[in-house]
């Protein structure tokens, strides 16, 4: 797919095919779709994205994406101050309400360390997060990070920088997915979730 | 996936998530990954995608997709003028160009008839093409359309229409893809390629 009859359709192939996961396929099927629809559309895209990109501000408490200094989540009186749960990015935090079983608050570290990307802790929102354990009044810090070598790496990270702060440290569970059989679950998955297993006491009402 | 920290974003998934096989959870990974890269970027996506819309223009003779008055291919004096190949859209065109295997013209009918859809023969450039085969000594059409009912339905529609005049009809081969196990491939498909067999003479020079 190379020989495009136009240099904007290319144009706008190269610039679509720039974003994760869209190839050059994808991207020409998108430029296409937006030559067909009216020129509002592209426009209230354009619009979006570049006032999106100039526009946003982050919570200047949990770092999250915010259109004021503070965001919805931080600037809540009913949320509980006192637990903190320390996420990589604003998906996890979207995760993590969706499910409306978490009523702490967050702190987005915007990335976890990874010598390999060349991310190291000063790169993240390490020092905004002992501030807030410091001054906070925080009981306990949640570690919602990834499950992998990295991940891990973060959350000892974290664990020894606060550790003098007289705060409880706690992770999330992994375990095997509620539905999954357990012959589909991997090993790793299922061996923690045998190790971290929690007492049974009779059927969990929904 | 619904409660966001800000309106920017929120508007920014939703104007994502309008572009076809762009759900709301993709929507939001690209729009992340906007704000992580610099506002040149954004810019040059949204600038390349208004251009595109505003700035685009249509060959008048082929319909194809155009920075001109005349395409690349219908402007190009060594082409084959004598053979024209009907295609859907612009993507038909450059997948069939990737092939370097026809040196003839295109026609782009911009869409197939398909009543379910409200697509008649009206809203395709089939006046035009009408024009072209009474005008410009054109001595084969190659219908290179969908293998669908719609697609059908439209050869049969452009071969009575064109059928008085003095030109050679002709449809690209439907049958097992090369390199394909005749076992994986679909009965419609498999049953054309035996249908419309074609003479072996010996084994083919790449």
């Amino acid at each position: 797919m190379d020989i495009y009859p136009s240099k904007l359709l290319e144009d706008a192939v190269k610039e679509l095919s720039k974003l994760p996961g869209i190839g050059k396929r994808t991207a020409l099927r998108l430029a296409l779709h937006l030559l067909r629809e009216d020129l509002q559309t592209s426009e209230a895209l354009a619009s979006a994205l570049i006032r999106l990109r100039q526009e946003i501000r982050y919570c200047s408490n949990c770092h999250n994406i915010s259109d004021t200094g503070m965001c919805p989540i931080c600037s809540n009186p009913k949320r509980n101050r006192a637990i903190l749960c320390v996420v990589e990015d604003s998906r996890d935090v979207l995760a993590i309400e969706n499910t409306a079983q978490f009523n702490g608050m967050y702190h987005i570290l915007g990335g976890i360390i990874s010598p390999v990307d060349g991310i190291g802790p000063h790169d993240l929102n390490i020092d905004s997060l002992e501030h807030r354990v410091s001054e906070q009044h925080i009981e306990e810090v949640i570690f919602a990070l990834p499950a992998t070598i990295e991940g891990d790496t973060t959350n000892f990270y974290l664990f020894r920088r606060l550790q003098d702060y007289s705060v409880k440290f706690s992770m999330i569970a992994r375990g095997v997915a509620v539905g999954d059989d357990l012959e589909y679950t991997d090993e790793l998955t299922l061996g923690r979730s045998i190790i971290n297993r929690t007492r049974y006491e009779g059927p969990l009402s929904k």
